[in-house]
C-alpha cells in the first residue's frame, strides 16, 4: 500500500526506531522499575496487539485453514521426559569464564564473533588510514552525522575496535570462521580460543577453556519438591507425547498435524539483541506426521511454483554465503529441500511471513550445517529474515525423522506407531532369528533374557552380519552384548531369510515441524514496516498492514470543540462493537496533523475524523495513513467501510475508485 | 437454542461426561504415557479451541470494547518483586501431614471439609437406616442403576463413609464450620482439628498440626544461578510494574484499564476435582485504575437493571447461604457493593459468563469473608458457578484499593502516582512540620536523618497527636523510632496546622481487578452444556452456542459414494477459508446418524450433508444440531448462512423463517 516515492531515503537508524518503540510501549524491560532482568521482555499495548495478530493471522493460515489439530500443553516438564527427548543432556550452549574474574561468563561462540568482527574492523579501519593518509584529507571536521554514528556503534558494543592490520591469510580464516560459527563443537570453539588468543574484550584477562552449559530453568512440583521438573524449552515434546490421542482423534489416519501457540524458555548465557535472544518467549509450532515411506504433499502443487531464495549447507560449507533463487518445485525435484512435505511447508511459511508484512526480498532460506543442526533433527531450513542485526533465524522447519516417538516410546513402552490395513498384503524377505529355547536358556541361563532382547534389537544389517558368521565354516558367531561377549551357534539360534507377508504395516511416523519464534518475526516486522515520510522526517511511520495492526482506526475531532465528543464516542463504540480496535485521539492541545502523526507511529491504518461538516450532514471524513489521501461519506458507511478494509474483503484503491478525494486542508 | 422437550430428564452423570470428554480429547493429564502429575492437565483440539474462544470472546468483551491497554509480561518473576507484592510471605496454603507417614500431605481445610462432610452422611445413613428399619422394606433388591451409582460415589470419594448418628448439636457445629470453611486462618485450622479430632481418613493416623505453605514455583535465571525467581502465581503483578508507562500510554488519563490474558502457576498441596484445582492455568485479569475519590462509572447505567443473586459475608458469617436478589443498581446504593465500578464489572462478568453459555440459574455473587481475602483486597465478590463439585468460584473480582502500587513505589522509590492539573486550587488544612536546621542537624548528629524520615512518614493523625504534646505545657514530644526513642521540642521542629493550596493533585490511583480462572469457566461450561437427547439416552450431547463451539461446522457425505469427495472438500476449504473451522467426517464405515451423534458429542452446531441430490443440482442440506432440523439451498447460499450464523448476524430461528424444513429421512 505504501507509495515509495512518499518515503524518505534517509537510511535506517536503529536508534531512532527504538526511541519511538519505547516511546509508544512496543515492548520494554520486564521488571524495569526493578532494574529490569536481562533477556526478559514486557509487550505494552501496541506490541500486544501486534503480537496477537500474528498469532490469530497464524492459526487462520495454518490451524484452520490447514485442518490442524491445535493443542494447549502443560510448561512444567518434569525431569524424564526431557531426559528421555535428550534435552538434559543436550540442550546446551557452549560457556566460558573470565578466568581472573570468574562471574563475567560468555558464550564461547559470541565471544569468539565479537573478537574476531573486531579485529576485522580493526583491519579495515587500519586499511582506509593508510590510505587516508595517501590520498591527504581534505575535511579535517567530522560532520556531525558521523560523530553521532561513531557515538552510536561505541554504544552498541562493547568490543573496542583497534586499527590494527592483519595479514590477507588471517582476514580469510577469520571470514571462514565467522561464515561457519554455528557449525562448531566444543572442542572446535576451545580449539579456536587457544590458537587465535581470544581473551575478555573489556579486560584483556584469558578466558577459561568452553564447557556445555545447560539452557533449561528448573524447577520442581510437589509439597515436597519432589518431583524434579524443567520449563519447557520448545512446545513440541507435549504434543509428541500426546500422539496417541491425536491419532484417534484423527480417525487414525495419517498424515495429520498438531500444532500449539505457547510459552518457551531458555536461561541464555548473555542474553543480547532486544528481542532476538531472550530467556522467554512465545512460540507457534507444528509437528506434521507422516508415512516415511510418502513425504509427498497433496497440496504441494499451490506453492510448487513459488520461487525463493535457497542457502545450501554445501555452498556455506565452501565459505560462501550465496543463495540460489529456485522455484519450491524445483528445490524438491532436484534434491536441495528433501522432500514435498518439508518443501510445501517452507511454501506456506513465505506465504505466512510476507502476508503479515515481512519484505520478500529481505527474506531467505538456509539449511542448517551438519554440527549446527539440533541434536533431534536430520534435516532443518530456516527461514531468515534480514536486520539491522544480519540475517536473523525466525522460522525452523525441520525433519525430526521418527526420533522424538522412537525415544519416548522405548522410555515408557507405549505404543506411539501408526498401523495400516494393507488392502494388498505386503510380502517381503527378512532376516528373522529362531531361538532354539531347550538348549538356549539351559546355555545361558539368567543371561538368557539379555542376549534374547539384543537379538530382537538388531537392525536388519546387523541380523544379516551375524547370520554370515553364524552360517559360515564356523557354525558360530560372537555378539558383544553391553561389554560382554557371548558365542552362539546354530543349535541356540539359527538366523535366516525368510519371506514375510504382512496383511498390517505397522511403522513410527515421521514428524516435519515448522517452528516459528513469534518475538523474532515481531522484531523484524517492525524494522521492515518502518519508514520516515518525505515530508516529515522527524517523525516515523510504522507502515502496518490492516492484518497485524494494533489499532486499525483513529478517532478524531477536528478541533477541541466540545459538540464533537458526542459522534466521536459513538463512532468508537460502534467500531470496537464491530471487533474493530479503535483509538480515540482526543487531546485538545495538538493540532490534528500532530495528532495524525501521533498515530502514524503506532502503525494505525485508518483514521476517521469529526468536524464541524458531520455537526451538519453526519458525514465525516477517512484517512488512509500511507498515502495520507483523505474521502468523506456518511458515518454508517465510513463504519462499514473501516471494517470492510480490516477484513479484507475490499482495499484502498477500490474504496478509491468509488469515493472522490477531499482536501485535508486540516494536515 | 436448545428445546427444553427434547432433553432427557435423567439426571447429571459426571463420569459419563467425563467419559465423552476424555474420548473427545477436550482434556487429559499431561505427561499421561509417563504416568501423569496431579494438577497438570494438556488441553486437547476441542478442548483448546473452547478455550481459545473463551479468550477471543473475553479479548472482544473486555479488551477491544471498552479500550482496555492489554500487556503481555514475563512468567520469570524475580523474588524482589513478590517479596515486596507480599507474595513470598503470604501466599500460603496451610499443610499438614500425616504423623506416621510424612509423605502423605493434607491441605488443612479440605482435609477438614472431607472428614466433617463424611461425618455428615454418615449421620444421615444411621438416621435413614434407622428409619428404613421401621417402614419396612418392600424392595430387597438394589435396582442396576442404585448399584451403580454407589459404585461411582465409591470411586469418587476415597473419605470413607460409615453410619454413625451425630448429636443434633454437632450436625449443627459441623455445618457452620463448613459454611465458612474459607474464612479460617492457620490457628483455627489446628484447633478445629484438635477439637473435633480430624485425622487421616485412610488410615487414622494422626496429622500434624498445620503450618503454612508457600505455593509459588521456585526458579533462577541466570548462568550461576544468581538470581532467584518465582513462576507468577497471577498475571497481576506484571501490570502494576508497567503503570508508569501505560499511564503515559493513556496520556496520563484516568481512570483506564490494563489486561492480560496469560499462564499462571501455583504448586497446589494436592491437587484435586480435575480442572478446578490445577498447578499450571490460563487466567485474563484487568487491573482498572481508579481516582480512590471517584469511584463512579459513566456505564453504570448499562448495567444498573441487571437483577442478581448476591450473597454476603453478613449472610455467610451467620452460618448461611442464602442469596438476596437484586439489581446491581440497588445493590450499590444500598451499600451492598461498595461502589459503582466494583457493580459495573459485576454486570460485564455477568454478561460475559452468560453469553459464552452459563446457566444464569446457577451463577451467584458471593462477597468474601474477612479471613478469606486475599492480603492485598479490601473488597472481593466472586463470580461463583454451580457445578456437581458445588459452588466453583470462577472470577474474582477484587477491590485492591492503592496497595499494589504503594508496596512497588516504597520499595523501587519509583512515582506510581498520578498528577491531576486541577481547574480550581484545593485549598485545605494540614499539619505540617518545619524543621529548624541550625539546630536539628547538630542536636540528632547521625540520627538527624532517620527522626526526618519519621517525620515525613507520618499520617495525618499521627502527626496531630505529636503536634498535641509539642504544643502543650511541657514543650516537648517523645517519639519512637524503630525502638529508639527521641525527645522532640520546639527549638528544634515545629508542628503546626497550615492553609494548604494545591494546583497539582497527586494520588496513588486503586485499583478494581476482575480475574478469570478460564479453566474452571470451561469446565463449569462442560457441566451446562451437557446434555441427552430424550430419544437417544445412550449419547451426549454438548450444546455449545456458535460462538465458542470448537468447530462451527461438520461437513459429511450421506454415504461412502465416491462422488461426493469432491464437492465435500471443496465445502470445507471454502469454510475454513473464511475463518470458518470446519470438520470433516467421512468415514463410511459409520452410517450418517452415527456421526451426527459423533459430533453432537463434540458440540458442532451445524451440520453440511452432501448427498445424491448434490450432485444434480448443486444444493446441500444444513442441520442445526439442537432442534436435529434440516434446511435444505444451494452449497454457496449455505456457506454464507453458516458464516452469519457463526459470527451471530443472523440467528437459526431467522433461518427457519426463510427456508422450508427438509425431511431428514436419512436419521
Amino acid at each position: 500500500m505504501t507509495n515509495p516515492e512518499l518515503k524518505s531515503s534517509a537510511p535506517f537508524d536503529r536508534a531512532t526506531l527504538e526511541a519511538l518503540l519505547t516511546k509508544r510501549f512496543f515492548y520494554a524491560p520486564s521488571f524495569e522499575i526493578y532494574g529490569g532482568v536481562a533477556g526478559l521482555y514486557d509487550f505494552g499495548p501496541t506490541g500486544n496487539a501486534l503480537l496477537q495478530n500474528l498469532i490469530q493471522y497464524w492459526r487462520q493460515h495454518f490451524v484452520i485453514e490447514e485442518n490442524m489439530l491445535e493443542v494447549d500443553c502443560s510448561i512444567m516438564t518434569p525431569g524424564d521426559v526431557l531426559k528421555t527427548s535428550g534435552h538434559v543432556d543436550k540442550f546446551t550452549d557452549y560457556m566460558c569464564r573470565d578466568t581472573l574474574d570468574p562471574k563475567t561468563v560468555f558464550r564461547a561462540d559470541h565471544l569468539i564473533e565479537a573478537v574476531l568482527e573486531a579485529r576485522l574492523k580493526g583491519d579495515e579501519l587500519a586499511r582506509s588510514q593508510a590510505l587516508n593518509s595517501k590520498v591527504e584529507a581534505l575535511n579535517v571536521d567530522e560532520s556531525d552525522a558521523d560523530k553521532k554514528k561513531k557515538k552510536k556503534n561505541k554504544a552498541k558494543s562493547k568490543t573496542k575496535v583497534e586499527a590494527k592490520r592483519l595479514d590477507d591469510s588471517v582476514v580469510a580464516e577469520y571470514k571462514n570462521i565467522l561464515a561457519q560459527i554455528d557449525n562448531f563443537d566444543c572442542d572446535a570453539l576451545a580449539e579456536i580460543i587457544k590458537k587465535y588468543e581470544i581473551t575478555n574484550p573489556e579486560t584483556g584477562n584469558p578466558v577459561s577453556t568452553p564447557a556445555p552449559f545447560n539452557l533449561m530453568f528448573e524447577s520442581s512440583i510437589g509439597p515436597s519438591g519432589q518431583l524434579k521438573s524443567y520449563l519447557r524449552p520448545e512446545t513440541a515434546q507435549g504434543q509428541f507425547l500426546n500422539f496417541p490421542r491425536l491419532l484417534e482423534f484423527n480417525n487414525n489416519k495419517l498424515p495429520f498435524a498438531s500444532a500449539m501457540v505457547g510459552r518457551a524458555f531458555r536461561n541464555e548465557i548473555s542474553p543480547r539483541s532486544g528481542l532476538l535472544r531472550v530467556r522467554e518467549f512465545t512460540m507457534a509450532e507444528v509437528e506434521h506426521y507422516v508415512d516415511p515411506e510418502k513425504k509427498d504433499h497433496p497440496r504441494f502443487n499451490e506453492v510448487a511454483g513459488i520461487e525463493l531464495p535457497f542457502l545450501s549447507s554445501s555452498v556455506q560449507a565452501s565459505g560462501s554465503t550465496e543463495v540460489t533463487h529456485s522455484t519450491i518445485g524445483h528445490a524438491v525435484s532436484s534434491g536441495l529441500v528433501a522432500n514435498q512435505t518439508l518443501g510445501y511447508f517452507i511454501g506456506r511459511i513465505y506465504m505466512y511471513l510476507t502476508a503479515v508484512g515481512i519484505d520478500p526480498k529481505r527474506l531467505r532460506f538456509r539449511q542448517h550445517m551438519a554440527n549446527e543442526m539440533a541434536h533431534y533433527a536430520c534435516d532443518c531450513w530456516d527461514a531468515e529474515i534480514q536486520t539491522s542485526y544480519g540475517w536473523i533465524e525466525c522460522v525452523g522447519c525441520a525433519d525430526r525423522s521418527a526420533y522424538d516417538l522412537t525415544v519416548h516410546s522405548k522410555r515408557t513402552k507405549q505404543d506411539l506407531c501408526v498401523s495400516e490395513n494393507l488392502l494388498e498384503p505386503r510380502v517381503y524377505e527378512k532376516w528373522v532369528h529362531e531361538i532354539n529355547m531347550k538348549k538356549f536358556g539351559p546355555h545361558f541361563k539368567k543371561d538368557a533374557k539379555v542376549v534374547t532382547e539384543f537379538l530382537e534389537q538388531r537392525t536388519e544389517c546387523e541380523l544379516e552380519d551375524i547370520a554370515k558368521e553364524l552360517n559360515g565354516p564356523s557354525g558360530k558367531a560372537v555378539i558383544n552384548v553391553d561389554g560382554r561377549e557371548f558365542e552362539l551357534d546354530t543349535s541356540l539360534v539359527q538366523i535366516n531369510k525368510a519371506t514375510i507377508k504382512e496383511h498390517v504395516r505397522k511403522y513410527t511416523p515421521n514428524v516435519i515441524e515448522p517452528s516459528f519464534g513469534l518475538g523474532r518475526i515481531l522484531y523484524s516486522l517492525l524494522e521492515h514496516s518502518y519508514y520516515v515520510r518525505k515530508e516529515d522526517e522527524q517523525r516515523g511511520v510504522l507502515g502496518f498492514c490492516p492484518l497485524v495492526a494494533p489499532f486499525k482506526c483513529l478517532v478524531l475531532p477536528l478541533s477541541g470543540q466540545a459538540d464533537f465528543a458526542g459522534p466521536l464516542l459513538e463512532i468508537a463504540r460502534n467500531l470496537r462493537k464491530l471487533g474493530v480496535p479503535a483509538r480515540v485521539d482526543d487531546s485538545a492541545s495538538a493540532s490534528i496533523g500532530r495528532r495524525y502523526a501521533r498515530n502514524d507511529e503506532l502503525g494505525t491504518p485508518f483514521a476517521i475524523t469529526v468536524d464541524f461538516q458531520t455537526l451538519e450532514d453526519n458525514s465525516v471524513t477517512l484517512r488512509e495513513r500511507d498515502s495520507t489521501k483523505q474521502i468523506r461519506a456518511t458515518r454508517d458507511e465510513i463504519i462499514d467501510l473501516v471494517k470492510q478494509l480490516v477484513e479484507g474483503s475490499t482495499s484502498w484503491e477500490n474504496v478509491l475508485e468509488k469515493y472522490p478525494l477531499v482536501n485535508s486542508e486540516s494536515e
